[in-house]
């Protein structure tokens, strides 16, 4: 029994190890040249650093050069002006203003955990947001504050088909829970509701590999195992017609529920330069201190942890990892000895800071 | 492409069909014989004859036998006195003093309506519950009220192992979301977080079908198909670590956080007559209200349904079904035409009615 990567990362490959902070101050200055206020530059950089030190790299730095072209194109609004609209003392909705959905995200998570504050939960949607990142960054938000952190998206792209359909007509719209613990990692699940997220079948196509079969099917249903050829049929959904269920729920509470895109209204991010994407979120916080003593919850997820990681094993199973670890060690790990990127990508990167009259990532690499 | 039962229900048998009105009759005469109050007997048979009239069969009348004989070994409390504690103006627990799980959450549902109506969104746990059967009944309490309605809940019996591991020491645990519509069906789905539901391997024991491979394997991985030896191994989650990592994010949320059992403190239902199960559950209430206006929504929600159930099929698929057609198109079907139960199932249910001195469903059965 072979166990996939828990949280569809790379691994490691030869390349330039950045510091963290070098890495941070890179992105905010790309942010900054492409028109942000210095403090939405730092919270978007953050938020995008954050996925590349929790091992999510194909929403990190990799990204940059993407939103750097829409934030020059217009297509992405780089002086928003963010609103909640609270509708109840529990509930609100940001009117992200076209705004990066890393900014719109990061303020309704902020939100949300000061009305859980007053109410014990809280409910934040978002609308006229943008593409924002790490599903488990937004999600992780609440447990700083002793609180659980929930955050669903629907996709700013389509590319899974209703159970049953050939026609990409819904995202792989992905949901993330964060739980803390005590002296454990905090539990964090972040997944997409597709098997492979759009993501790892890029992965795939980059490197010329070709797709396991039940990854990807075309309009006829047979599998395509070539990546490249992804974006002609759909993705397949965990669990039949279950995955495929769970994406359109989210979608109908990320998008519909807070007046954004959903179904045939998405347009593909990047494609149509011609109206924003009406993107749209949510989060939820949960005050752990309206159920029980926090300290008390965070014993019992370690000891439960701990339980579950010492049961036993299927042959060939080296260790029980639960959701969280890795992300917990990768941060460690990567916020001490820097962020490895590919050589490629360093040169990318340099190329789009000369573009913008930035310092490059390769003058900024010592630690 | 075959496309699975939505919701594992088996098709009507021939058998016999009971009017709805003397099924749920009969069910609260059984309640009542086994100690319940008349209020308390009318909500479980309430909540349980909506499993039949669905199509959850398996959380049905099906169950009376099993729960009639926890009442009068005293394992379920047949005089509860719920309450609940309100930790914040939005969050709240219920102390479910070992009653039926029907009743504990349908009283959860209602409180969380009531407060969601206060402050937009409402976050009810139970701990000291039972089993409570179908997950889509409760998340579906909210719909009368305009409301959106969420179930999670960590199984009363472990049937799942951690991903990579050979002990069940997780629950399939549930989750059941329910969104309303205008003209279409409200939009519902109800699915346990392994491939197939423990329920739905029973009804393969019943009919000495063997299980398709993927659905449970024993300690050294292997698959079972013999669905009699399922509880010697465990159920796989969907999509591998990903419905794993739902099931345990599931199960700390109605369980953990609830003070309820989880993880190593679950005991398998009906087996260990000494403790009360400690069962949890959460419902979460959310009002569109406080999102947009309520017909706005519905509208929305129908179009979308709509341009899903309209796009392109693929080969060898009749129709594209959205998660809550069929439980509405069965609801309808079954209130008018009756359940159908078969004959077997009649006989058990007339000889515990005997037991209990009930009038047999044989003198009930003509509409």
């Amino acid at each position: 029994m072979s166990i996939a990567s828990k949280d569809g990362s790379t691994e490691d490959v030869a390349g330039h190890r950045i510091p963290a902070a070098a890495l941070l101050a890179f992105a905010a200055d790309i942010f900054r040249a492409c028109g942000l206020s210095a403090a939405d530059a730092g919270v978007v950089a953050g938020a995008m650093i954050e996925a590349d030190l929790t091992g999510f790299d194909a929403h990190g730095v990799f990204r940059l050069p993407q939103y750097a072209r829409a934030l020059r194109e217009g297509r992405i609004n780089a002086r928003p002006d963010l609103r909640l609209i609270q509708g109840g003392p529990a509930t609100g909705v940001v009117d992200g203003d076209n705004a990066m959905g890393h900014l719109v995200m990061s303020f309704a998570a902020s939100r949300a955990v000061e009305m859980a504050r007053q109410t014990g939960v809280a409910w934040v949607g978002a609308r006229r947001s943008n593409h924002a990142g790490a599903a488990g960054v937004y999600a992780s938000i609440p447990l700083a504050h002793g609180m659980i952190g929930i955050y669903g998206a629907a996709s700013s792209a389509n590319h899974m088909a209703p159970w049953g359909g050939a026609e990409p007509l819904m995202g792989t719209n992905p949901i993330a829970v964060a739980i803390p613990a005590g002296d454990e990692a905090p539990v964090v699940l972040d997944i997409a509701t597709s098997v492979a997220s759009f993501g790892h079948i890029r992965d795939f196509a980059q490197q010329g590999k070709p797709l396991p079969v039940g990854w990807a099917i075309d309009r006829a249903g047979q599998p395509i195992t070539d990546a490249r050829r992804a974006t002609e049929g759909s993705l397949l959904p965990i669990g039949g017609y279950k995955g495929s269920g769970l994406s359109l729920m989210i979608g109908l509470l990320a998008g519909v529920l807070n007046g954004a895109a959903f179904g045939r209204d998405v347009r593909e991010f990047g494609t149509d330069a011609t109206r924003a994407a009406n993107t749209g979120q949510f989060v939820v916080a949960l005050d752990v201190a309206r159920f029980m003593e926090p300290k008390a919850f965070a014993a019992e997820v370690d000891r439960h942890a701990r339980d579950l990681r010492a049961s036993a094993r299927l042959p060939g199973v080296d260790a029980i990892r639960l959701p969280g670890e890795e992300r917990r060690r990768r941060r460690e790990e990567r916020s001490r000895d820097g962020v490895a990127l590919a050589a490629a990508l360093v040169n990318q990167l340099d190329d789009l800071a000369a573009s913008l009259q930035v310092a490059p990532l390769r003058e900024r690499q010592r630690p």
